[in-house]
């Protein structure tokens, strides 16, 4: 069955299949310490403009942000997301489980607002009692967020000046941040992300890869003995060149970005298509992710032909859907939609 | 450059590389609910004879460790160990990241013996003060050990029946359990390990695969909502299918148990190669670790030709090495160590 | 300087003093097992009619919330409360450090409301993805709450009926217990907390104790070995006598509920006090705590001759400030400040 | 019954009773912001002849250890102890409940040898693999230990020396230190403590208070935000005065060290005793404990008309057993003690 479930569908890019083929029996040192690694980490910062960048490579988002919030934070800090922000509502406590409270700040479709954010700080610091609250200690905004929206590259800088102020770090989920940085609609550079954030990660599980996500530390600010910390958390893998391969592959030729454009190119495909049937959207993505209101009885039709997710209620009698392209949608499977759609 | 550095050093069985291929561009839904992970998961019901077999299919060894252990533990308790247990010695303190004591018996060969278990349990039972103590809550075991040495099927009934009588589960570390199921002197078979455990898990990293352990719970006792405390815990890959493709490989037509039987027939060339030429092993290991005493002037010079692991110092002037074979070890490499040492 | 900043600002009760001093030089045995705390909890049991009732003392309410609260919930379950519940916004971040998520309700003067829990609920377990998300394990309520508020029995009964519905504990943090109960406008008696609540605690801190909150578990819903689950967390007194002396003292003779009562009447003549004089009371408030909203000069001018709590900004020239009586307020308290109140 | 079962079976010394009479109706500021607590403070820094100390008042020792060791590691990192220190047999887990390894080293009645801590950490500094293991963070001792032994000035500094050298902290769990500082056989004083240790506690609960422990940051070394820590973990008491008016008494004219003296008089009373009616002892302590080892009859007879504490089990037929004498025993105790040894 056709499938728009998610970005998560298929197994790797054909590239890396072929990288992983190709470098099957060479023997190499475990835990990340393998030249391919050194390779990938070398390309990223070439590709983040980032010489200094300190580059970790990890196997899920989950397990990424878990690992880099929870070494980065003083045990009386907490993180400061938005309330529908991946860290706060879609990870089972893992940000909690480490001991520390994600301080949940009004959404915006999907985004914080730096005036929130700014007051925010603000009151905390001027409250007499905060000796007896949990301490700002880090601000994790997604982007693209879970509703496929994006910061423009002055709301990012602006988020970032007030980080700077307080003295706390600006941490980007980049789950999905190859369809963020291919969009048609923004004006954010990789090199702009290293510049304004203290530390990202660049999601590869959604964007070609089998798995892994690159932590980049931008400002020689990875804390000392990262390793070990995500040993400690289970998430060094033994074969770290499962995912050196696969980055140093990603970003070699510019190929992270080209699958990212080509999601993006087909996401427009299909976002024209509901749009000239005149569909109504939740909001405006200018990503992979679309988010489209149905009428209950269509989301029991188009169930039974092609494959989207539940999104949430909106009424009585609609609810919202997405619609996911990814770096392996084909022109072919936005056609076939469409065609369901008008024959529906 | 030659390397029994360990058994992890090469990729994936090329079994496993050619399903990934075929199967790569099918879409499967995420997080373990595939019909791949369906499928490896019934093949190993059916390989363990134990249809009641609850499987979980994870990434890395700590991190299996520490997510069983700590979803099957109280608060109040901690698991019981061999000092020289992965989980007391080389997890980074994963375990107690989780919140939980390793409690320590004294090692022989990296077991731990039924005796001294039963002694340390009815001693605490009886303490007064047992209230203010960890309580044992698990028993932990690794098989092989961290020694390559082997339970025999006598010893694991013993601490089974003790765990029973003090109602705690006997929990096995098989993060080599392919190497110790086909060792020339064991009379355990998998379905014995699957009848006398409460848990275990059939180590899949260094056995074959890219990444990947099973977890398999005998006893209808896997923790309600498992998967939510391994997502919790960063455990749970967004494309399960990577794990279950590759298990659903090694347990087709008892590819497992070949590539097994494979590195432990080359493990002993390489003992009989050692012993033949007169030299002193640490301890008489029947699986695909060998330790080997050798005085440091040779550690130097062999190390410039051939890579192995430093295990530990014996006295001043001579220390344990370790030489590893795997699945992926050939006859060649053998025969090449062998002229190296001639040739020393 | 006269104070009403808060109900913890002296010592203790005189009568509890005194049997400090008469049974100081009794030789007891230590945590908790002396006849004292024995004693303890059988008044308490008798004040809750509740005879199956578990008691537990302990020193203060974030280590009762923090224990009580880990000890009940599973590793993948949080807490709900409402977002001003102590538990949320007060306690440092004291749940998250033991693992647990608290998922915030919206508050209606310091209350949650049932239908929104009900609701809440209901989303949860029809989510799809839930899973992935923290599963609500335990109600968290404060009564009095932080704004000085109180649950009316049917509002209890409804929280408790849904509580069964959905097979999780319903949690009544009583840091005030005493000033809600002796309130004139509440229809809650202790008997019926007891039976409405599975576990509450019986503040002691605030009412008269040096220091001090009895947990009540009142369905044998005591988790097994919470003895060693609070000495884990460093809230095992040695000296358990000094918590047992003191509840002993105030159950006797329903001292608890006379000072409560006190306590209450003082809070009527500040309240009248404050209305009679045309002051603004942020809302209404039935307990020990009322809230005036004043123009911000006027706090700088009062603040010089009596000590109050400022509580939160109103608009830019008012805020609420919080004028606590407790247990050893005395009427010439009230008459000084209305003094003060006169000649400002 | 006559008791020596611990040192901790009566409430307070009287002057502090009589100071928490005096000062019981004051209205003083919570957690620990009152003049008491700032007297207490100032009242030890000069005992410790320490004027930067930095001070910090506790409820009890499982706890101090938790605080303290906890807001001092990194996450990565475990505290070195002997195995029978009391955070690693009993505290219930306290300390892992915290996130953190115990790194136990051999004990030598009760203490761990310089030797063996420095050999420790070579090695591990040595281990190619340490990335893999727990890093060694802070040494705690314990002193008096648990079998009521002390260091020597010299033990201390050697100990003090090494934890420089490698860049940790050294940490005195001082639960008795009283008894130890006047110790007939002790040549540490006070302010040896303080200037060898970065940090460490005066014991209250088992020296004359109620409850309560003094933490001593000798260093400048306090962790930022050390109360936000402690109340996170539950360990703030909103009446702080409660712990400061009980320090400020036992550190006025020298309240502390008198009644620590007395104990010891009364230990060595009690020994002599023993000792002239031919007992054998478990090991030579110069403080308020003494071990004594007995026939199992004897103490089947003795436990019938004294009150004292098993402690280890020696052979079939001996066991050793505890008498701790504390600032509350008498002179009639001791001579009771012994008409009831010549009469058995």
């Amino acid at each position: 069955m056709l499938s728009f479930a998610c970005d998560y569908s298929e197994g790797c890019h054909e590239k890396i299949l072929q990288r992983l083929i190709e470098t099957n029996l060479e023997q190499l040192p475990g835990y990340g310490e393998d030249h391919y690694c050194e390779r990938a980490k070398e390309k990223i910062r070439e590709a983040c403009a980032c010489p200094q960048a300190e580059v970790f490579l990890l196997a899920g988002g989950t397990q990424t942000n878990a690992v880099v919030i929870s070494s980065m934070l003083k045990s009386y800090e907490g993180v400061v997301a938005a309330a529908t922000g991946h860290v706060n509502a879609h990870e089972a406590g893992a940000i909690e489980h480490s001991g520390h409270k994600v301080l949940a700040l009004p959404e915006h479709n999907g985004k914080i607002q730096a005036e929130e954010l700014e007051r925010y700080l603000r009151d905390f610091w001027q409250d007499e009692n905060r000796e007896h609250m949990v301490f700002p200690g880090m601000i994790y905004i997604s982007h693209p967020t879970e509703y496929g929206t994006l910061y423009t590259k002055g709301e990012l800088e602006h988020l970032s000046r007030i980080c700077r102020a307080y003295h706390i770090p600006l941490y980007m989920d980049g789950a999905r941040l190859g369809y963020g940085l291919m969009s048609a609609q923004t004006d954010v550079t990789l090199a702009d992300v290293a510049d304004i954030c203290d530390v990202f990660y660049i999601g590869g599980t959604k964007v070609g890869a089998l798995l892994g996500e690159a932590v980049v530390f931008t400002k020689k600010n990875m804390p000392p003995h990262f390793l070990t910390m995500a040993k400690q958390q289970g998430a060094l893998l033994a074969k770290g060149r499962v995912l050196g391969i696969q980055f140093d592959t990603l970003f070699t030729d510019g190929l992270y970005f080209e699958i990212s454009r080509h999601a993006i190119q087909m996401a427009q495909l299909l976002k024209e298509g509901f749009a000239q049937r005149g569909y109504r959207f939740l909001l405006e993505s200018p990503t992979n992710q679309q988010f489209i209101v149905l009428e209950n009885s269509e989301i029991q039709r188009l169930r039974r032909v092609v494959d989207f997710s539940f999104w949430e209620k909106v009424d009585e009698n609609h609810a919202a859907v997405r619609f996911a392209t990814s770096w392996a949608t084909t022109p072919e499977d936005i056609q076939k939609l469409m065609e369901l759609l008008d024959n529906r």
